[in-house]
């Protein structure tokens, strides 16, 4: 096998084979082939795309590239959930011990966040004495025990993908459907979940702003997983404004808490039952999702739904306390209003804005070395649609810093207020499976 | 500038500036950008093209990435020749002589060859004491005095073309018009001449198969060349067989001097006529082609080419002899035939395939370092169209071994032989200006 053959037969429209894709990336994780000719392959796959055949290929062999999870000493079926991220997307944090409390098995691994929040890990921490280091053993019994678990990333996971993904980064080969869904599956695969319901999200605060880029990601990302023999699910889902009202670590938690409580917003319990009923359906539990969301909102209405998020905080050291009393979460030395100029109705919230905002106070890191203020973050008062007076709040920004001028302007450019009232975007667009 | 913003543009087929292209191949150049950015955008511009305006840039920041020979010395319009490559192609050495007898100045920098047979320089070797390491100053003094010298390229010139096509040749991006046009036309820029006539080959033996591809690096060019102030022109000729008789380098040589004589092929003859016509032109010697042919024609009816050949060959320290006795030449010690093996009319030669032979005699180089056999090559007898009875002499191998079997079997298979009658190839398809 010659590389270069392989990339001028991508580049004139041609398919690879299994062989020649596995062969590629081996050598390319070993360093047998060099970034330039990575680069120029990735651009070509950019303009010619790949088949599904060549996308399972491509997807296995960076699964297989390091590490691979076992969770075969976890009994049922184990179903993953991922989103492509959005702002205020606590859904993490409420499905795991919802799903739980169902029967679920829900083996999560997540990661620390870069970018306007902190991860699902980082958001856990915010819990006092919450261990998100497990080793395999007391992972998989804490999955068995209580049928949630969740723990940062250990061992070596796709080594092909993250190199790959780098390189993407500084050569304009991110935007491509078939090496972002390898590059998201291939991880899915390594962690070893039997099944995988994804939350694909669509809007101008998504990596995906129109909703048809959406399916396409969707539609691939099902056919790999399926391909692959993971039952793969996509939920396509709203990400025109944040999720709920909460963005920030321990202010999502909390958020999460309530939602656990039926108290939590709409949005977001309406996105959780989604995700969730194909998370059931998945685990074999129920044979339709309206089924399984009758369970869902049962846990909830029962109280069972907190009871696993307790057994859960507590299985991996933390205080479960905080469930009862969210006093016991984090909290910052200052809330400051964020007040309209104008009276109307909001027409549009740049999502992406409040997440920087966020971050500007402290809620998220800007280097892989940077820390996190576990308390920071803003609550959102106003959502599109809302109809506001001059003075009302539209938001609270919690932080430990006097210097907020910056992150106030942000969230006050992010809302656009106009005379006439707009409908509030649809939540759910689709699902594909 | 980030590189890859500019990758990102192009990918998306949008154009980049003079100054971003400038800052582009300086930065390159020096490794300021690495080549895992540049094969990524070589690869956009396979799939993006380019403008007019960037193909010039691009040309003219390559140009300047090095050494630039100063021509200004030379009196006169100093015109430049270039082919894309075939095979058995003597034209240079016919045309400095016969475009220099009619006061066209001919400074010609030519390189040696990797391929089929060597390069002009190589070929030029083949006359005793022919020296083709000139130092500037005498250059410029040959060129004024007899009107035509040629030397091998010395200095550093265009660094940034010879790193891009090493990377093109190892990344798929060899076929793209507007590189494959601006590698070509920087070499010309540096070279220094004030005009350029192009000898764009198609067919079966050519880079460029189909015509209309021949036609679109000839439009590529010659707009590369007249953006960048240089007169430019392209002919577009036949390279469905090889040119003349002669495949290699002595043997060149001998048909160069039987054409300037008036005695070497018709198609040598009178794409040298079409070329040198475009070359007096562009000289501004005659006001059509039509007059500048008759001047060329009348130079060899003369003698007056074949005087200058003489001098051109003096002039750079080499034996005048060899062209009043080709014996004068150096000789193989074996000439062994190469017969049909059926009746018939010839349908095709694969030119490749007889260039490929060639160098199996010893004709060509296969590696930087390997030495060329100055006498080896081979004479065809039959060309297409041509007639011929089982047992009739298709070619005759000139060679210093014995070990000829694999040659052999290369030109018989090279030629195919049919009942039916096949009209030669038109030799010469179109003129770009």
């Amino acid at each position: 096998m010659r590389m270069v053959d392989l990339m001028e037969r991508k580049r004139n429209g041609g398919e690879l084979t299994k062989t020649e894709i596995d062969e590629m990336i081996e050598q390319y994780t070993a360093g047998g082939i060099p970034d330039y000719q990575m680069s120029a392959f990735s651009m070509a796959v950019y303009f010619q795309g790949m088949t599904t055949g060549e996308r399972v290929h491509l997807t296995q062999a960076m699964a297989a590239s390091g590490d691979q999870v076992d969770l075969s000493g976890i009994e049922g079926v184990k179903v993953d959930k991922h989103s492509t991220g959005g702002v205020g997307d606590t859904t993490t944090l409420i499905l795991a011990p919802l799903a739980a409390s169902v029967g679920v098995p829900v083996a999560k691994m997540s990661g620390r966040g870069l970018g306007h929040t902190g991860g699902t890990i980082d958001k856990l921490e915010a819990i006092d004495g919450f261990d998100v280091e497990l080793n395999g053993d007391t992972f998989n019994r804490l999955v068995n025990e209580n049928k949630a678990a969740v723990t940062g990333q250990s061992g070596n996971l796709t080594p092909a993908d993250k190199k790959l993904y780098g390189l993407r980064d500084v050569t304009a080969t991110v935007d491509s459907i078939p090496l972002i869904a390898s590059s998201i599956m291939s991880k899915k695969l390594a962690s070893g979940a039997d099944a995988v319901v994804l939350d694909v999200k669509t809007g101008t605060g998504a990596f995906m702003k129109e909703t048809e880029q959406a399916r396409e990601l969707a539609e691939a990302m099902v056919d790999i997983g399926n391909g692959a023999g993971r039952h793969t699910t996509a939920v396509i889902s709203d990400m025109n404004q944040p999720l709920g009202y909460a963005v920030g670590n321990a202010l999502e938690v909390k958020e999460a808490i309530e939602t656990l409580k039926g108290e939590g917003p709409d949005d977001i319990f309406e996105l959780c039952l989604a995700l969730g009923s194909h998370m059931v359906t998945a685990a074999g539990l129920t044979e339709t999702t309206e089924e399984a969301k009758e369970h869902l909102r049962e846990t909830v209405h029962s109280g069972k739904a907190l009871e696993t998020m307790k057994t859960f905080i507590s299985g991996q050291g933390g205080n479960p306390a905080v469930v009862d009393d969210l006093e016991n979460l984090p909290s910052a030395s200052y809330q400051k209003e964020v007040k309209a100029a104008q009276d109307g109705y909001i027409a549009s919230i740049e999502a992406e804005d409040i997440g920087t905002a966020a971050s500007m106070l402290g809620a998220g890191r800007t280097t892989k070395e940077s820390s996190i203020d576990l308390a920071a973050g803003i609550v959102l008062h106003k959502k599109i649609g809302d109809a506001v007076q001059r003075g009302d709040v539209l938001a609270v920004m919690h932080c430990n810093t006097d210097n907020t001028s910056e992150a106030e302007e942000k969230i006050v450019s992010s809302y656009m207020i106009e005379k006439q009232q707009t409908k509030p975007p649809q939540l759910l667009y689709d699902v594909i499976f």
